[in-house]
């Protein structure tokens, strides 16, 4: 299906960059995820080679210092080991087995990375571990207000993947309006987003971060990232018959279109939604203060950085 | 179950207060309810005035703002009301109709207040409307930092009413520890906090936040105020025969004891949690910051009122 979207879709007109240290944030963070088990089989690890966490978080960072990039892409490493071990057997489409891993997990974000009882990573195993540790090298970069917002936002993460279980297990197609405001929590967007605003050392004030444009725009780049995802695994999803969490799949069900109309009525939101973010963006950085244009900045860099990822990936192949 | 509770579980050892214009504000907040159409019905009408928002919303705020102790107090009936439109029809045990409802209300979330779009405000009906003005009148106040962490704990209680459906639809009695985590967020104790810790100005600074004491603090006094509810709710639950969902169901379920131990052992937690609470308080307010000081003082209203409130509300006579 790569080559539909290539098609289709509309290239984010932001320069393409990747960090310098992509490779060695990529090679570092595989064998975080080994170190801390969240790797344990060679299909696994292959699996997570191939998604290339490293190069997405490299584009979508591309002048952070090297420890934040790490951080960075470690969470990307962290949330595609979780969601092939949802896919894996079954877990992500059964609520009763998910919602007492949901709430281990949760366990662990209450911590806020303080010292663990270690009763309680043992329970929530190498997934909670390596969250754990996530969350600690947050607090250690001394950002309160950041490592408070990151956990709200992976909560918010894995109670959506809730929603998608009990969806799953029941084979229900949400509507589209449904479908794009969970999106953006099952996609996890937002706590990369505010990883790369650590990264970028990008902090505005609580006045601009509640302003409704800029939380407008927030909202739009998510959305931006998750449909780009959408359009371009969607042939890949398809093949797998997965379920109905796609954007093409949610258009063809509530129209009653075929699912290439629908494909390309999924292709042409994102374009239309890359045209509503460039205007917005515009009024968004008129006398901005510096903290917004830089998470703005973060906020293009992810834009781009997922079209030209799923470019390469041979995740979506 | 009443006097079971009253007997059993230690009383709190804070001042009993109520705020001198709680009687006024639950007249206003019923007109509230009314006039957005939260309430359509004399029974809705009547389950909505014993459940009374007021006398709660008063004590745990017997020294706040006339204004700001209505917002707090249209909370509570917001959260009446929508607990009992869940419980009317199986909505609440229902994950396929509950999502779209629940996914109407994070698009009012996402607002933070702001100017709303009519087709959105309509499409999320009364409820949503209601929503949408508490967190109207939350901006109006200018404290953006509360108003954005109020909107993120909504956004945890509405995923969480998923997670509650799901176990319904499947008779699913949760295990304790998952219980607890996720009886935090269905409560919505949290919003609660947040409203209250507006309308008494008290805002710590991020550091405190995040420190590893007050945070443990603040999800004990939540964990209190449910466990308390659910001690005295027990009777009443246990009656309509609704689901698992009480501390007192899940602990016997999850040891085989039989129901009156397990509402023995629910209670000793609460005074266990009770001592805990104390002991932990006491390190938080050592050397504290004045806003760490006015946030446990709410806290301490908050236990104080679940309790005086329980004993008597006639909701679960």
């Amino acid at each position: 299906m790569r080559s539909f979207a290539v098609v289709a879709l509309i290239a984010p007109p932001f320069p393409a960059r990747v960090h310098p240290h992509a490779a060695e944030a990529a090679q570092r963070s595989a064998r975080w995820a080994t170190e801390l088990g969240l790797i344990v089989t060679a299909d696994a690890a292959r699996r997570l080679d191939r998604a290339n966490a490293g190069d997405l978080a490299g584009r979508a960072c591309p002048d952070a210092r090297p420890d934040r990039l790490d951080l960075l892409t470690d969470l990307v490493t962290w949330l595609f080991a979780f969601d092939d071990a949802c896919d894996d057997d079954g877990l992500g489409a059964d609520p009763r087995r998910l919602s007492p891993v949901v709430s281990r997990l949760l366990d662990v974000l209450d911590l806020l990375g303080c010292a663990a009882p270690p009763a309680l990573l043992a329970a929530a195993g190498p997934t909670g571990v390596a969250l754990h540790d996530l969350c600690r090298r947050l607090r250690d970069g001394d950002h309160p207000d950041l490592l408070i917002r990151f956990a709200a936002q992976v909560r918010d993460y894995l109670l959506s993947l809730l929603w998608e279980a009990a969806n799953r297990e029941h084979h229900r197609v949400p509507a589209v309006d449904e479908y794009i405001q969970m999106r953006r929590h099952t996609g996890a967007v937002h706590p990369s987003f505010t990883l790369t605003d650590h990264a970028r050392d990008a902090r505005p004030s609580w006045s601009a971060l509640a302003d409704p444009r800029l939380s407008a725009l927030d909202r739009l780049a998510a959305d931006l990232v998750c449909w780009c995802n959408d359009v371009f695994s969607y042939g890949k999803e398809r093949r797998l018959e997965q379920d109905g969490h796609n954007l093409t799949l949610v258009i063809a069900r509530e129209t009653g279109q075929d699912e290439q109309t629908a494909l390309a009525e999924a292709a042409d939101r994102f374009n239309a939604g890359l045209d509503a973010y460039l205007a917005l963006e515009r009024t968004v950085l008129d006398g901005a203060e510096p903290a917004v244009t830089r998470t703005v900045e973060g906020r293009r860099a992810w834009i781009r950085a997922t079209y030209d990822w799923s470019m390469n990936a041979s995740r979506y192949a």
